[in-house]
């Protein structure tokens, strides 16, 4: 890898974020129709290769099954708003309504107060199989050891374990430590974890037996994680990274592992690029927030936001791109590229020249100039 | 060729644009009046190398006209507008005269709702010949094949065959996919085809017998190619490599194809710069709409804006820079580059040294700082 | 090093600031009380690995006393207001009303006119002494020899020698010119001496007997030193290479002199790319200055701003980001980094798997894209 | 040299401006007053190494008396309107007054449609010398030769023969086309010529046998020449090749050719940055522009501005940064280092440890992040 010296004795890698590159069309195209946008992940077969961000502002249990009809698969934050209140849809709308941030913020910090209920997250996976939907969830490595009994018997059927850097070896003094490695092999839930950033990290969250790992942690496009902790990772670069420890994991055990983005992505363009690195799918957070009817209004945050000594994240406002349905899968009359992504990323494929979405991980990337 | 690493196994070429070069003086300078601008291809030599882009915003037969009166070559869309109406100037005056890009949208793509009338494409290319103009035309790779019979009766001399992104190699399931190597074979008239960016496409563009390639995918100022795809390609590194695509297919097959920028160039050092790394003539769009009187008044737009499901392209506004003589070759008072082009170019040549636009894709280029 | 050809026979290296880099997760995690951020330079040990900037604008005896009880180590100017006033609070205070920058600095010019009074300096070095806190104090070069006998009398704890650029070999005709290598050895107070920015002149002041060596001469958010002498150094660079410098003279002395960045440090994740640099610790000017009830109000300066015939700084506005504790340790509302800057380092270092300030020196960085 | 390819067989140089250097302390400093400006070339030695720009808007009779007193050197334009007009310093007021920028360009283009009387130019030349000046002045190549025997006649005592571009080799059909080489040997008067930005190029200029050459092809702050043609070096990398040239044409000839850098510099750290890049002097234009009582008031100019067909250059507005003396030499209040250039130079030389502007090319630079 090209090392660039900071100093004297000291060195780093040259990252390189998705802003910085470009597809280049091969001598081959294809129509549209000749195209296969579909992903399977374990058992799991959509039509479209995205998750949707576990973040109250993007996934309810109605939106997951929205977004399961639309072709793709909406993961609810299972320790946000909807396992702590019996019913948070009145609370949302009000902050929906709200002009100010300040306002917003202290009445989400409310909604976050209120404790976790098991029976409501029981509840929640049953709305979301009985809506017809894949029941996919997300929780903290801190919580999920406690919270396991209560997932398999709501009978889950994708565990998402994330955090915004999550290792396969983690110190600490409390007894009720998770072992990763231990808890993901004897889970009978497929897991996908992250989000991790480099090829070892992912190397060895990929020892644990998840089906899935995360790649990105910077948190999206509300989030402040690089100014508060200096921690960050150009994603174009994380996401090659993690493929290269996908290659290494599968030669060595015969498994593959999926590698899906997860940090800010907005764009058709975004989305094929991130492909192109290397990715399986891609986790959409911002993009889904950006609709009409999100959960929160034109409010967007992540849980990081609501830290009680230091947030790394905020309450941001996101303009909407249109429907679900249109800046999922069109049509559209936008022309920068936020809504109608998987049309966007056919017409992408097509002008490659790429039936699949493996086969569009082949591509040749340029550094764009600047 | 230089490649940087994007990450483990996962390298990019990087990419240079126009912007980040600029040419060097050499030990030599001469007087504009031995500076030769002249350009040939096939069988038609201008005064001046460039071609109009076959906008409806930049092109119509009578501007085709005067374009030639000037010294370049006008090349009118014949799926546009000219194409679809018996007069849709006066149509063109309305949005000429809207303030709303809104509105402006709406009443262009009711315009491009007709469909296109064979009998009307006849009349615009006999118009621009009665005009004593060469007739020169563009259609799309789709519907080129149905009309060629229309173009070859209607005595067209140049075909433009252009798109976002032409390949050689096209896979479809339609019965009348184009084979573009067989059509262009057989076809008396010239051809250039395009747009591509890359040594491969290109070389395999050329194969096909045309007379020249269009290079650049990004599709100008008006274009949103890159947010909507992630589909890019630097226009200085592109036109390097189509430059020795050229050279390869001259060494195997002793003919000379022409290497022809199209990407938004402005001004006239843009030009210089492109035909420095290698072009022998550019397509001037956004520079020839921002000129007094142009068809669509301020209003600049592609056909690609007006797409049902995934637009890739903006209707603009473009300030005029002056009237279309001025803006291709003066006089001026404008002093950023944006008029008298060509006037420009010849003043660039000079300062470098150069007597034909041959000699200028010799010059040095610096790579500028930051 | 990376050497980078400037033209013909000139070259440069590429210096980093630490803007452009980021920390990289490794494979492990820890708690947050599994961190250890203390720091011991000579005898003196605190809590938290910084040093206040010894500026008007943000130490004064009582601040220091503040931040000492907070884990830090305050640092007054012994030749700033408090050594030229009896009382300068009510002369702070009216400048902290004023809402012109032209009338601020009138004030505070006609402030530094006053003359240095040994027997002030005396006064603030006892009032540290007596609110319980180390005695740090900050003078230049020109100043220390003659101030030596008042600062030992007084016990002064720590001395800063700071300047824009300090070499340990200065040419001048004065009889009285500091010989910095021979005071350095003889006082028996351990001195901290800076700014240098480069492997031989940290080196050169290592060897002087210095406990520490402060890295930086841009002088921070205020200066202006860059555009007035074209002086400059990319901070990640200079602490890496003077961190090589620590490591040449450790392998040739045996003695560890600490590398402190000082350089318009302002959030936590500012600090944690610093250490992870090699600076053992950092010194905090803006990033205190900014924080409620600060001497200025919400201005801040250097005393470079007053130089009568070439200031190379100004008075600038910073808003405040919470209360001294807040900014410190937290806790803190502020999503942007700015506050709870060690509570920050420590979420950082938790992330990163590493116990101690020192371990974070191995952490691996990323250049990051753009 | 580092070649950056831009495509497959085209390859560009990387260039580097100032603003991407910085300048690196050594080990050692010294005091002010061990610092030395002066800069001496053919017979002329002067306090401070700087001319100023030969343009309407920086250099009249008077002021280069002032700047003369100053110690540096004045240069007046011998074709501009000192040249065209009895008097025009009324004209010139009538400009300063005017607030908008059409009525301003039209009034200088009246001024400059008046013809070159070469008796005004002997009787401006004998003016500066009668002020006690040196009188230098600068005459473009196409009309020195018929100048020639006028500026003899009035005892000229430096000539500048300049261009945004010279050569050495011109190629013309016309009679009287200046041979550069054979003119300046054979002139009595110490000439410096200019500008040019490349090795070979200067080469060329020093074997004319000039005494100086002008560095810089951009032609400065007011200048638009990038954008018209393309044409641009970035001075950084242009002084260091140019200082090369300089020291093969010594080891060739025994001559010391001056290196001028000519091109936008504003501060006191540009022009330290142009010596140690390897310039022996500067041409300062826009930075006397903006003076209190400059020739256009706040109105700054070329003349390329006012070409027929084609201007490189506009009339742009430079508020003022104090006096002549004050920008020059000081004091100032100002902290952007535009004032008091060559004290910000004294103390940039202090700081960095060198004595002479000889020993300044010398410096170690830092390519300078992001």
């Amino acid at each position: 890898m090209a090392e660039i010296d900071i100093g004297l004795g000291k060195s780093a890698r040259q990252g390189i974020t998705l802003d910085q590159v470009a597809l280049v069309p091969s001598r081959r195209t294809r129509d549209l129709d000749k195209v296969d946008l579909s992903w399977q992940i374990d058992a799991y077969r959509v039509d479209l290769p995205f998750l949707t961000s576990p973040m109250d502002s993007v996934t309810t249990p109605e939106r997951a099954g929205e977004v399961d009809a639309l072709g793709g698969l909406g993961v609810l934050d299972l320790e946000g708003v909807w396992a702590r209140h019996e019913d948070p849809s009145a609370a949302l709308a009000e902050v929906a309504e709200m002009d100010d941030v300040e306002m917003a913020r202290a009445r989400l910090r409310a909604l976050y107060d209120a404790p976790v209920n098991h029976d409501l997250v029981t509840e929640r996976i049953k709305a979301m199989h009985a809506a017809g939907a894949y029941a996919a969830g997300s929780v903290s490595p801190k919580r999920v050891a406690s919270m396991a009994d209560t997932l398999l018997r709501a009978e889950l059927d994708l565990l998402v374990i994330s955090g915004t850097v999550i290792s396969a070896e983690h110190v600490s003094d409390a007894d009720d430590t998770l072992n990763l490695k231990q808890f993901v092999r004897e889970l009978e839930t497929p897991v996908i974890v992250g989000g991790c950033a480099s090829y070892r990290a992912a190397l060895h969250l990929m020892r644990t037996g998840a089906a899935g790992v995360l790649v990105g942690i910077d948190g999206g496009r509300s989030a402040t994680t690089g100014s508060v902790t200096g921690i960050g990772s150009p994603l174009a670069t994380s996401i090659a990274d993690v493929r290269a420890a996908r290659m290494r994991h599968l030669d060595e055990t015969g498994v593959y592992v999926h590698v899906i983005a997860d940090g800010g992505l907005r764009s058709g363009g975004d989305i094929a690029k991130a492909i192109a690195c290397g990715a399986d799918s891609v986790v959409l957070g911002s993009a889904l927030a950006a609709t009409d009817g999100a959960p929160g209004g034109e409010w967007h945050w992540g849980r990081t936001a609501f830290h009680p000594t230091l947030p790394q994240g905020d309450v941001v406002r996101l303009p909407s791109a249109g429907t679900l349905a249109e800046v999922v899968s069109g049509p559209t009359e936008r022309t920068d590229g936020k809504a109608n992504l998987f049309g966007a990323l056919r017409q992408s494929m097509a002008a490659l020249g790429f039936e699949t979405v493996k086969e569009l991980q082949s591509a040749e990337l340029v550094i764009t100039g600047g």
